[in-house]
């Protein structure tokens, strides 16, 4: 006997039928012994047109009242859950955040879970019940509703499967688990048995979009095993189809890179001769932050003269115009030749925690792609990744090499 | 300055557009210099889809399930009535059922008001805020969310008119008051300014719509002067646009007849020749209340011969098949010559607190109906109410009689 927490996310409730197909896999779980928590997500869609109520209420509306009127979309899906349950035959019951109760800071939108206090889990668990709690949504210590931001509801599974000391955290959602690369560019993508939390987090953040970032924190903070796993398929989690996130003595077969990402939501500015005096950086990247233009890539070209040099960086897409119009009245105080910007630009990573004992990795990257004539505008490193900056044009291709040259395609 | 709570029903909820119309309401009112607490129903549409919902899941749901559901709706129009009312610059924040808390008992799907605990609504207004309420859903001790079944809303906002002591209970809903009739078949019918609780619950509980018989009972107990009025009509509440509800002393133009009313719901079921000894009554009428079908107004003939007589009653339309096949099985026991029933009657009511003081009433209602050849099937008579059966093709003549005849119409 295991004790097992599922999480079924929007499109696997989007409607009565998804319902009771995804209350099938909990029966056929219980069925062998385990016991059994629920986790679901709002309908597919319910949750937006919600936002969009809100939005219409009040353009800028305050986050206590979007969230009380957000996590209406959960409420409905855990009903409808523990009645579909009951309908097998299931005894269950569901619970609101607020009647866990999880707890949260009062960050609403984007609340953080404090506390999660497992007894009443633990006391239907003990009698063979299955409770069904929303994600994404918490309560605040004064009883305020909260939400979790985007994604939510994978936190709250993991954060269940922490709090009930679980054995494994069954993400289902409308993939079937983690790739090498993005099937769609990368026809010889393969899927991944296995992956470990800072690779996952590593892909997560930038830009695969099966799990939230904060959900793989919690796992990894907390050694949950994670697995993503398709809840259109035949198969239930404990027959593993999927992908389990684990720890990285848990890998046997070790490749020096897991995973090949990319992310479109990249924009280039490069200012042009810089004056190379200190405090500049700070005079630069300050007004940014204060605005919340988050800088990802920064270089520094190698200043000839030693009085000016060439600064590029990158903001996401959406902030480019932003971040633009912050830095012309800096043009004339720093000496700033020009401000050149470009959006036509993707960021592709290759992950891998084989490289902290693997070298030439990187070098096997600038070789792959300047033999296929890819230019490389930026690089980025940390201990488990290689970010490079090129133009757009080349993703596909760009994709594809790496996948080759990393020994990851299929057969 | 007054305290005011405001309640706006599903229809005046439909849309972001009419929940700003009622939010302006509420601001009208403020500016006025008196405390507001709204109550809100879920968007017109939006818990019968819900109800649909859990009957997919389930078709014999889980109570205590259902209401989770259910209640959502509410849950969505408190937060956005609370974002609307902030737009309009007025401070405000929403309760769901359990915040307030509204404590009820475990009847779910139909619970009961125990304990209305005003004390946060209290703070709020002693600071010049808004609170917005939930109607129509509650709190267990136990921490489950109950509704109170339809018309809910109505009673959740006459028990925190109650429990704050409010000076009036403003209903808006989509009629503008309650008509001495109904105005769609009597053209002449004209809008109390003021009405009886007791007159009020007579006709709510006899098929006139407004308000829910159990929210009048509730107001009638703490006596809460409730005002029925329109949402779409220009004036707020304060203007007095609407019907009230007093007590009998308040009401200085004295008619003996406050309202002709009627339902259609109704079903005639005469067994003939029924052995008229000890026990028979209870043979009969205990075997529809064990199947929980209601029985209305009973007449029994005088037996000729002392040994049998016909006994005639009615039943809701929806429960005559029902009470037939339940029937069937005594023919022979009691000796019942046969059963007939008629579907095709309407129940036509007259109300007045007036009746109590003044005699002749009843006659005068026989022989009007008697002038244009209308004959009474059944008769039974309350303090103040007299209702009679009539064949449902004189529905319409019958009002308009009774109207003109009890000096009810406008000029």
């Amino acid at each position: 006997m295991a004790r097992i927490v599922q999480k079924f996310g929007g499109t696997s409730v989007a409607t009565i039928e998804r319902i009771k197909a995804a209350a099938l896999k909990v029966k056929r779980e219980r069925e062998r012994g385990h016991q059994l928590t629920v986790a679901v997500s709002a309908m597919s869609g319910a949750t937006d047109k919600l936002v969009e109520l809100t939005r219409q209420a009040s353009p800028l509306h305050d986050a206590r009242e979007s969230d009380v009127v957000i996590a209406s979309g959960e409420q409905v899906t855990v009903g409808l859950m523990a009645l579909c349950l009951q309908e097998l035959g299931i005894p269950s019951r569901s619970f609101c955040g607020w009647q866990v109760p999880i707890r949260t800071n009062a960050a609403h939108g984007q609340a953080r879970i404090e506390e999660l206090v497992p007894d009443e889990l633990e006391r239907m668990l003990a009698r063979g019940e299955v409770p069904v709690v929303a994600g994404f949504q918490g309560v605040t210590a004064d009883g305020r509703i909260t939400t979790l931001g985007r994604g939510g509801s994978d936190t709250t599974a993991v954060a269940l499967a922490a709090a009930l000391k679980a054995e494994r955290c069954d993400i289902y959602t409308d993939v079937d688990g983690v790739y090498t690369s993005d099937p769609r560019i990368v026809t010889r993508a393969r899927k991944l048995t296995r992956i470990t939390f800072e690779e996952m987090l590593e892909m997560a953040s930038l830009g695969a979009k099966v799990l939230q970032t904060r959900s793989v924190e919690l796992a990894m903070n907390h050694r949950v095993r994670v697995q993503v796993l398709s809840s259109f398929a035949e198969q239930i989690g404990s027959d593993y189809p999927g992908t389990l996130l684990v720890d990285e003595d848990e890998i046997v077969e070790k490749h020096v890179v897991s995973g090949v990402t990319y992310s479109r939501d990249e924009a280039k500015i490069t200012l042009v001769k810089v004056s190379d005096r200190p405090g500049v950086a700070a005079a630069i990247f300050g007004p940014l932050a204060n605005a919340n233009v988050n800088v990802d890539m920064i270089v520094q070209n190698v200043s000839e003269d030693g009085r000016a040099t060439d600064l590029t960086f990158t903001v996401s897409r959406s902030d480019l115009d932003r971040a633009v119009a912050l830095l012309n009245p800096l043009v004339k105080e720093l000496g700033i030749n020009r401000i050149r910007h470009d959006s036509n630009v993707v960021k592709v990573s290759v992950i891998g925690v084989g490289m902290r004992s693997h070298a030439g990795v990187a070098q096997r990257m600038f070789k792959a792609l300047g033999d296929k004539g890819i230019n490389i505008e930026v690089i980025s490193t940390s201990e488990i990744k290689i970010s490079i900056l090129i133009a757009e044009e080349f993703t596909e291709l760009a994709l594809r090499t790496l996948h080759t040259a990393y020994g990851l395609d299929a057969n």
